[in-house]
């Protein structure tokens, strides 16, 4: 048994006992399974690995990173050329970058992109001159509140040269003439994103977005890119009722790409989630949909509830990730947004501290089961219809009140058997029965097998 | 003056005062009318007559209980024959029983039937032999937890014999042959039921429904049986906007085997209330209907709410008692469930403790003005018409300014006109009205009057 | 800058910085602009020139009085004659008086109508005769719990005669024949009204009405008056979007003859307000409209909200003022009430202690500020498109991230820029976008210019 399964059973979480073959299907096959390395280990070795790359909204290290996600599943990989339409936008010019670095009069490197990406402003234009400490300061960022860390700031639609130190280091620095140098580009080219569509029983589908245009920020968002690798991986292995597509994306740009190019698309999306801050341990937060009241907002919320952790649930806002691209009024798509402590949120955020050291196995494997959670709640929340809706059945003929067994109480089964047949109207989903009768899944679930079995019972 | 009249008086319950001749109906014309016995003397008579017979859910027992019923109105009496396919069910043997006991090996008689008809499991089947107390004691029930009391058991559809003694008479029995005997007979017959349904001015339908499949347990439900009874036989006396049907079946068989005979007329049936347990003194508990927010929900918890008693409100859940089968997804009528303290929250439930001193004619002549005060309000609860929607109409001109009086203060009058005439635009019930002005039922039932005989308002 | 726009901006109101040209609309281009006296006092003012005239609802009174109304705004004058149906009522007599007193068997006026119009019941018919004491109590009207205060009493639709005068003097009233002598006169003539309509960029009706029905009492309501006119005449200074009408009438048959009238211009009523009872300090009262969520309630609840000042909001009754027949079930229309303490509340109301001391400038200018604040929200609340539903629109390119500028943070406006584009669906008002979002609504205001101007929304 995986530590994954270990710790969902040893926080009691009420999750479904396993049908026929879907325990397999939360067992992943992939060559490590049977390794004593729990998947949370594995995630954070991933994160590792994708750690010192410089990404950014275009560029190489999109691209590296989009390499490492594809070894773990079959990435359909896109490349938008600059200057494409979409919709108000338009694909910016492809970044890449080399070196940079401030040097002294007496020619020290002060302060070197080998050392931290953070140290360049992200998307910053070609320099290579002498500056005197005055004008070297309109073009540094610090952080002065936490004066020992490296702030993460970028520039993408205003062409500007810069780099970010910290507050200490900017604070010590000699009235001297320096050389700054960042050898990057600013070209034509392209923006990359890669996609994973797991077609289902049906063309109903459950779409999960991250964002890859981070730098060198564990939390933010290699711990994102992380979870949802490795949960496009399990559920590609099993067939699924929906369809599920897992999007790779630089923030905004990307996904406003993705929505122009899918348009028509968009009509089967029935569930969505942008998966991001998922490393770092904290609540869970749920930001609503701008539905406000979706399926998939039911969901999580009852998920979360059930899960008998710590977690805070928000009104959707049109600020945040790429939920504000999904929930624009010209799309209202039920999309909402599952982190743990949010963005800004967190007193790394956006700094050199949100580093491998805040980024757990733990953390990640908790993410991934309370996505893995979601999911299979996504795949039971249906409408059933009670084949014998005029007065109740007969259960005892069909050895309903006897054969109850498994780990619930027969009262419980039994209790559940008869808010099931009243509900299924074809109007209340699995979790309105869960709701109404205040009978936790497991043992709805149960019941629901049972009527099936007995052909009481049709699911819709 | 009658008791009851007095009871609800002294009680300040907010009923309205009469209308024109109104007050009569309120008056049963019956021959004990004049008698000093009060109506909760009389019921409590009536639950003594019907105390000793052995009931279940078909049998002589049955008939003999319909029979004493039909002696206060005149009952429609149905025989179903075995084997008749009702929804999911058949109706099933007939079971009757003669006598039943347990002899010791001297011969003596330790537990008989004729002592209490909860000795025998209800519905077993015939048995004669010698048994050892080891086999004795899979065939006995008991409740530990109250050892003093014989339990009330059932086993209607799985064939088996058995008896019910005290768990202190259990504990006592010596280590003996014992000769069993029970004189029970299951065979083709038929299931009894017995209606009795009171055209009314309309055919919109008031249906109460309570069983008769109980042996000798009076609060549950000699109690039910005879406050429908004594109901049916007032209502009878009067004219009534509403027609009532009062159904006297066993419990579940009889409610689905009704349905099924009826299933057309139910579409008449706009309130609908299951009367059980009233005879035990505690609060009143309403169970809503599977609607929630029916008429007769609302009814109910106004009528509840202004009689400053006790009692609670429950949402529908899909056990207890024939609000199973009513509240059916493929029916889903108004129907809800009235009793006091409902079944399995009294510690006499289902016990030889359920016996005639549980049963007070207080309470039971209580339970009785509850129901009465239900059906005033359902008579009364409708949607009427300003005919003068357009400003206010001059009430001085009509007199409608002075000519208030009655033991209400004139400004209540005087408000409760004025919101009468604002909110009857046809969508608004009399209750409406008492819920948004604050107004007592009472108060407004004058307004109604006397804007009715003004001719600014008409009845919908 | 006048006191007025000095008092808003002291309570920190939430008002929006002017729009280009707006400002001049809060600031009255009338001959007194220039002067130091505030509009506080002019209406103070208005309000003693109104005081000392004695109104019912017919006569001279009314129309001295719609006269100093018509030196402030050019007012359509009616007179509907004696007589004229109007729904269930009719016009009734014109009441005029010149001079009522009594006097003592020695000749001395005890009892002066020239000392205060409240002395004689309102509406009262002429007579002249000797009385005894006693004769003369059964005519004299006081209030025993205010000793000291002359009641206002009316005697509209049963032809009677009578005095009002305070408790103590009644108790010191000698037993002495007594000469009662009232110089009125009830015959055929006119009820006077005057309406002022503003028509504005579309037919949506704004309406505003305030009695004029009552004597010497100038809480109530030459401060409505007052204040109604005032606003009036400002509104007609600039253009608005929509029409605006105030209608200066006596309460309920006013208000059912300007109905009956004018019946099938009350479909472009939008909003509506009873204004009266606006110069006593003591927090506002709002009155739902029988709609209860109709934009006026909206809009009048989010303004009191937020100015952080004491106040009310109760659900329609069918009682009070005009709102009783604009909000009759054949009307509905969407009419609240705004007063201060609002009837029957305050200790002074209709007694001779509702003077001019009672009415301070500070407070009718409160209330006017209050009212403009109203019809400042009822202008801007609108609802809005968004041109580029699909996906957020590229800010930046359009200077929406810097040129923010204004008294308001930077990151609000940027908030409320996001807020406005997503919610502006064609379903959402402005009030919507500050609920949801939280945000003042003069944030929202900037957003909303802002986004117009960059033709990113259009108004509906």
């Amino acid at each position: 048994m995986e530590t994954d399964t270990y710790i969902i059973e040893s926080r009691k979480m009420e999750v479904a006992p396993p049908r026929n073959g879907i325990r397999e299907e939360n067992q992943p096959k992939s060559p490590e399974a049977g390794a004593a390395e729990s998947i949370g280990q594995r995630m954070q070795d991933f994160v590792r690995r994708l750690y010192p790359i410089c990404r950014s909204i275009t560029g190489k290290g999109v691209r590296q990173t989009l390499d490492i996600v594809s070894e773990m599943i079959p990435l359909d990989r896109y490349e938008i050329p600059t200057g494409t339409r979409v919709f108000d936008w338009e694909v910016p010019r492809e970044w890449n970058i080399r070196e940079a670095w401030i040097k002294n009069s007496r020619g020290e490197k002060i302060v070197d992109f080998a050392n931290s990406n953070l140290h360049v402003l992200n998307y910053s234009a070609p320099v290579h001159k002498q500056v005197t400490l005055g004008e070297l300061k309109e073009h540094l960022y610090t952080i002065p509140a936490q004066p020992e860390l490296i702030p993460y700031r970028t520039a993408y639609y205003e062409e500007k040269w810069g780099f970010c130190i910290s507050y200490n280091q900017q604070e010590s620095l000699e009235d001297d003439t320096y050389e700054v140098f960042v050898d990057s580009t600013l070209e034509k080219g392209y923006m990359s994103f890669g996609e994973y569509f797991i077609p289902g029983e049906t063309s109903d589908e459950v779409l999960i977005s991250t964002h890859t245009c981070h730098p060198s920020l564990a939390n933010d968002n290699l711990s994102g890119i992380a979870v949802a690798a490795f949960l496009a991986r399990e559920l590609s292995q099993k067939k699924h009722r929906h369809s599920y597509r897992f999007l790779f994306m630089p923030a905004t740009i990307g996904a406003i790409t993705w929505l122009s190019l899918n348009e028509r698309r968009t009509k089967n999306i029935k569930y969505g989630l942008i998966a991001s801050l998922l490393g770092r341990p904290g609540p869970f937060t749920y930001k609503r949909s701008r539905l406000g009241n979706a399926d998939i907002d039911h969901v999580v919320e009852t998920v979360l509830r059930s899960s008998h952790v710590a977690y805070e649930v928000r009104d959707f806002a049109p600020y945040g990730y790429d939920e504000r691209q999904f929930c624009s009024p010209g799309f209202n798509l039920p999309v909402g947004c599952l982190t743990r402590t949010t963005w800004g949120e967190f007193p790394e955020y956006h700094t050199s501290a949100d580093n491998l050291d805040l980024v757990s196995a733990d953390t990640l494997q908790d993410s991934f089961a309370m996505y893995r959670k979601i999911f299979q709640m996504i795949e039971v929340n249906r409408r059933y219809l009670n084949m014998n809706p005029k007065c109740e059945p007969q259960l005892g003929k069909r050895g309903l009140y006897d054969d109850v067994g498994g780990d619930h109480k027969r009262q419980d089964v039994q209790t559940a058997i008869l808010w099931v047949l009243n509900l299924s109207d074809g109007s209340h989903t699995t979790l309105d029965i869960c709701e109404k009768s205040g009978l936790e899944y497991s043992v709805v679930d149960i019941a629901i097998r049972k009527l099936v079995e007995s052909k009481l019972l049709i699911a819709l």
